[in-house]
């Protein structure tokens, strides 16, 4: 662990926490982050960029303010003096990879069921066009070919950052980790939430039409 | 935007908007308002046409009563005294335009996932007949055939209108928009959701049994 | 409508009227209950045969106790002294009917869409057999061949009776009513709910195997 | 009955009461506990083996915190000084054997219907591998072969219970009992939650991408 940096308050992080786990209990309530699984992310500083992010092994049900880490560019945990260290998700590197890489401010990640029986069933990348839903992620509800890219799981997320790299598109604001689940993002927690809802709502009507 | 009309007070376009709140909250908990998709309106006018809708952009889930627009007949934003301005959906013209042409004063627009799916299904509209449910959106339980139609989706509200008006049945209280969402509508907002509710089971039935 | 009873007493009523509201609550809350669908009873005397039922005409997600008709053995409205007379849904006739035939004293009636689509599939009744939840119904778990029936609809309460009376099996408390819904008893509205949600959970099995 | 213990006192008893009854509701609110099937247990002694249990005919969505009973080794009651004797469920035996065979200290018993499905398309057991949420089952995301166990259904807990003896797979921390259900299990109830939420996900998984 880096050494204690007092750029960032304990406030700004709980206040990020408390944002993040009013976010995590939504998506449980959908099913989407059944176990311990999945995982949200905010943006507290770009320079040097760093990420309070959900932490890690808890019930995304009912996590308090106090139930986050902090993390720096490669998802290692970062000390903030006056906050406890929690133990950040692996994922957390895949995570602060997307906000450096697309510059959004929040990242979610969730094991929504439609998004991985999606990227089984269309495992280089998911075809959306001519749906209205599609303005809900930026792009046009006409003659505009979206594809949800899908890359191949990993345990080790400098290669799976590396994939989301390769595949990513600018314009499409979600990857499908494939066998795993779905990363989506956007300006804030209130935008990603919103994209990540349209993609599901996406992939469920592409697996229903199919 | 037209000149402050006076007819309307704050309070009843607040009234108006807290009444729209709920009901938007009813649906984004059946997860028909995915994103901020949707918009539910509710006619406070008839001379002139005046409409309080649901204001554009919003979680539909979080509405609080302010956030609510007044339009008139072209879904144009109408100024009234005391209100803050906000941005009606584009969508609001459809919206007037069914309040206009079927006298329904209450319209929801909803990214329900069936009805989208039925369309792509049935692009010529689709035939529900013999079954209980049908009483609930007026219409008879035994021997009656009953289309809904769907009309092909249009980013222009002109065009989107005269399709729904050439394709409309004065019978049958909805129409689906194909590649978008559907349309339903009422006496009022409880009378237009009990519609939606049953328009929706309906195409879920209808898509069960096909 | 009959004579003014003193046998019931103002508060027996709204007592039964706040039970049937919170079952109806539930079962709104499985979407078992679109628009104003479904209707809840109770036998609150059983000479003369009187029931408490949901009002006609309701939303039965938002049910006071006072929302609640008393009817006779043939669904007729009876006018208790002090109670403030609602229309009874023709419904009703049925749900006495079946209070007088298999001696439930609660009557469970819903829109469920998988009974609805189950009794399209088997017009000639659902059989069951070799399930842990059969007994959740008071049959047994191996073995036993239980068959739900499945009648024609029709809107003469009198015809529907007769079909019910000629297909029921006392050994089985639930009926469907084809293109309509799902009929299901118990000696009490617990016992009744329970009962309701195994049938339910057992058509949705018997759709998900076929 | 056995003689009346006096190492457990009634305070340990509702305590475990209490949380039995949070994670019935939580997994009634999710379907999984229609009518008043399946039970879930804690193990309060080892020494001798004694388990707390939801008792038996109760809507598991309501349970209070004394609406529990003891049990030992073989699912008997065992009366507890100062705690009200409540019949346990017959399958309070198979949760004891679990119990004393997986050394789990939480058992949860729930008639899931992608469980009871899964069991029927596979009875020779659901074969998973190569998708992430293994991991929340103790397994691995990769190149893991795992295969949830199908025993056949039994109203004898002691021929249940040898099936299940013979069927467990000690890394695999579920079971499923054919035309009746599932078993999860962990090292405290919050993680036989999660364990259960995962296989559910899992088998929904296998079930939709078979």
């Amino acid at each position: 662990m880096s050494s204690i940096e007092i750029a960032l308050t304990p406030e700004q992080v709980r206040a990020a926490g408390g944002r993040l786990a009013v976010e995590a209990a939504r998506f449980t309530g959908y099913g989407w982050m059944r176990g311990t699984s999945g995982n949200i992310s905010e943006v507290v500083s770009r320079e040097p960029l760093r990420l309070a992010v959900t932490a890690s092994g808890l019930d995304k049900g009912e996590l308090l303010a106090t139930d986050v880490a902090v993390v720096g560019p490669r998802g290692e945990a970062v000390a903030v003096a006056g906050v406890e260290p929690l133990r950040p998700s692996a994922e957390a590197g895949l995570h602060a990879r997307v906000a450096a890489l697309t510059g959004a401010d929040a990242i979610v990640h969730v094991h929504a069921l439609n998004a991985v029986v999606a990227g089984r069933r269309w495992p280089g990348g998911v075809l959306l066009r001519d749906v209205e839903t599609l303005k809900g992620i930026g792009r046009l509800a006409h003659d505009d070919e979206v594809v949800i890219p899908v890359i191949r799981n990993s345990q080790d997320m400098e290669e799976l950052g590396d994939r989301f790299e390769a595949a990513h598109d600018p314009r499409t604001p979600a990857v499908i980790v494939a066998d795993h689940g779905l990363y989506a993002w956007g300006t804030d927690l209130k935008h990603a939430r919103h994209v990540t809802e349209c993609v599901e709502w996406l992939l469920a009507y592409a697996l229903a039409t199919a």
